[in-house]
């Protein structure tokens, strides 16, 4: 595996000056479409521009940054808006990474032929509508949602983006035939890689997500004189499910699984009134399929025993659309580890991304690869999100290598 | 045991007329100072009066009307108001039987001597302040409470008493040495007697409550990216621990020990968000104090084992004034059980009250005894409230040969 050389200070030093627009403390305000965003994204066209990108700002807010150069060409990135109370380095270390590629490549001999394209996706972090810019991209997002979508503040897509002057531009399509796949590099928002002080997470897949609303219905009624035997207890009905929810799924899943009960309600909430209805909202991660099959197959199991018990009716419906997992390209991945061995031997890992991104929506359309870096005790959306300069650097050699490795291997 | 006859059309034929002041539909809106309260206690007092009952509205709204007979008297009564939505027989039953009882001893030879005063107490039903009423007249009403008892419409107490025109009205104190006690007679609110084909119920208590807020403090993380072995989610140590409430309690309990986890919550309740706080409400009733103790006991040893398994911190503190359990007067419950096997053989019972009712307050100064008789499916504070015609019939002729006995046996 030949390694590439990069420009550590001039990729630092454009994180650092990125961080500043819409800066707040450690932390970063640039949510899609405010002005700092637009403004963030006028700075990276520039920037893109002097790396010899013909860059264009298309109707959506994406800015797209392409090679001039011959051959097919592998499209980095990632995105520059943020949460309300984001992090410096979520989605700008990506895109700041696919420039520092492009520039490393076209300044080191061996690679100056390579064609990279990088791109900021607008909106990733659902400000108005969860990926709007690559799924605008790959043509499939949905004219009824677009119409439908509101930022956190009120205001509808179709007003924003006359607001910020993008009304009449043109969406940037995919273009077929063009690339080899996306890659995509970020933080690891987990502590994976620095519990085992490790360097770089290559990523297998991005999980998917089932939800679950619970619903239970009994019957409501005084608190003093129901006895036991003649209750029909909606919220006991629902703490016996939550328990054996909690304490079965363990023997289900891997070391990687998630599940979440975030939230519970009972009705109507007195403390002298026996319970009526209650409800919780389930939702559990994995990479793999059949674990989520296999924990959707409990949940029913556990809500039909609950219901052949009791006189409560229980409801399980689903509490958002499904997200399948995003399985990575797996000779990117071979590309990703090849380069991370040379450079880091021994510190990196195959892991799944435990939180969406990008690629969830690209994938469908492109290989894809994403690399992690370590994030400092796994904070992250958050203005104490952080990471350490020399991880940061690492992880850019890493896939400026892999990506050379990946356009050469063609 | 002697037996004394009513007038049962009389005693129907009031209780009617009282119903249909503030009656809607099949139930009852006579909350306490309303102008239908006030009209209903104006009638009552009418009504006393017709019953050579010296009468007086007190200060409080108390409606008392004092017998001129010699001789150590017995209170009998109840409460004439109602819940917002309430039914017909919820403390009207007990008012209108106290009067019924004092005509028969009267008119009946044997008895005619008997001293029996009857009471309509105020707001047992707590619109301002539960047991406004008979907490005055025990001496036992606490000023500071008084000052800021505001209704459910939002009036101060203050307001109401000069708007019905008592601000200047004494208001009556319990005579020294002039009573053996108080009875009260009751709809059972609860299905025992009803299911048993019963016609009478004895109550040897009205039950004790006690209730908790348990709070559960963890830490709030992102439900993608925080592993399983990483979270200090507060919602699953509540869940458990509710879980273990409701099956661990049916062990230490007898059959009419209640308990209710009436409330959860979750914080901040979003189904992507590990939860960092949650809180339930719990609540037990029973008329032994040795059951109350250990169900408080076993609640703080779940609690502690769940604190010492996980990294959540859990508080327990009291979800409301603790009520003790008020024994009824032993003698009382004879006199009653006597007259009950008398009239009704064999279908009557011993059984606690799950409900709160003023004797709570009058027992601290007063020797009480209770009966219930059936309620219609154990509605309750609900416009369907009702009871079987000769159901109200037999159970105040069980009341006035008891109090009879009682007085005789002086």
């Amino acid at each position: 595996m030949q390694t590439i050389p990069i420009n550590s200070d001039r990729l630092l030093s454009d994180l650092r000056e990125l961080r500043k627009i819409g800066g707040v403390g450690s932390g970063v305000v640039r949510p899609a479409f405010s002005d700092y965003d637009m403004e963030a994204r006028y700075w990276l066209k520039k920037r893109f521009e002097d790396a010899h990108l013909d860059t264009t700002i298309d109707g959506v807010g994406n800015v797209l940054g392409r090679s001039r150069k011959i051959g097919t060409s592998i499209l980095l990135g990632s995105h520059s808006d943020t949460q309300p109370e984001g992090g410096w380095l979520d989605g700008a270390l990506g895109v700041i990474y696919g420039l520092e590629v492009a520039r490393a490549l076209h300044e080191y001999d061996n690679t100056s032929q390579l064609s990279v394209d990088v791109v900021s996706w607008q909106d990733e972090e659902s400000n108005f509508l969860s990926c709007l810019g690559s799924r605008s991209w790959c043509g499939t997002l949905n004219p009824d949602l677009e119409k439908l979508a509101v930022s956190r503040e009120g205001e509808k897509l179709e007003h924003a983006l006359k607001r910020v002057g993008l009304d009449n531009t043109p969406r940037l399509k995919i273009e077929e035939n063009r690339y080899l796949g996306y890659l995509e590099a970020h933080i690891e928002q987990g502590c994976y890689l620095e519990e085992a002080s490790e360097k770089i997470g290559i990523v297998t897949a991005i999980v998917g997500i089932r939800a679950f609303i619970i619903s239970f219905k009994g019957e409501q009624n005084h608190a003093g004189t129901t006895t036991m035997k003649r209750r029909k207890d909606a919220a006991t009905a629902m703490f016996e499910t939550a328990y054996r929810i909690n304490n079965q799924f363990p023997s289900l899943v891997n070391e990687t699984t998630v599940w979440t009960i975030g939230n519970a309600t009972v009705e109507p909430g007195a403390s002298s009134i026996v319970p009526g209805a209650a409800e919780l909202t389930l939702q559990f991660r994995d990479q793999d399929e059949r674990i989520l099959d296999s924990l959707e197959e409990e949940v029913r199991k556990i809500v039909s025993e609950i219901e052949n018990k009791t006189e409560i009716k229980v409801d399980v419906r689903p509490g958002r659309e499904v997200i399948r997992p995003s399985k990575m390209d797996s000779s990117f991945q071979k590309h990703l580890s090849k380069a991370a061995q040379a450079i880091t031997p021994n510190a990196w890992r195959y892991m799944p991304s435990a939180a969406g991104h990008d690629p969830m929506v690209i994938h469908e359309k492109l290989p894809c690869g994403m690399l992690f870096i370590p994030s400092i005790r796994g904070i992250s959306h958050n203005f104490d999100e952080d990471s350490h300069e020399e991880d940061i650097v690492l992880g850019c050699e890493v896939l400026t290598s892999a990506v050379a490795s990946i356009l050469m291997s063609e």
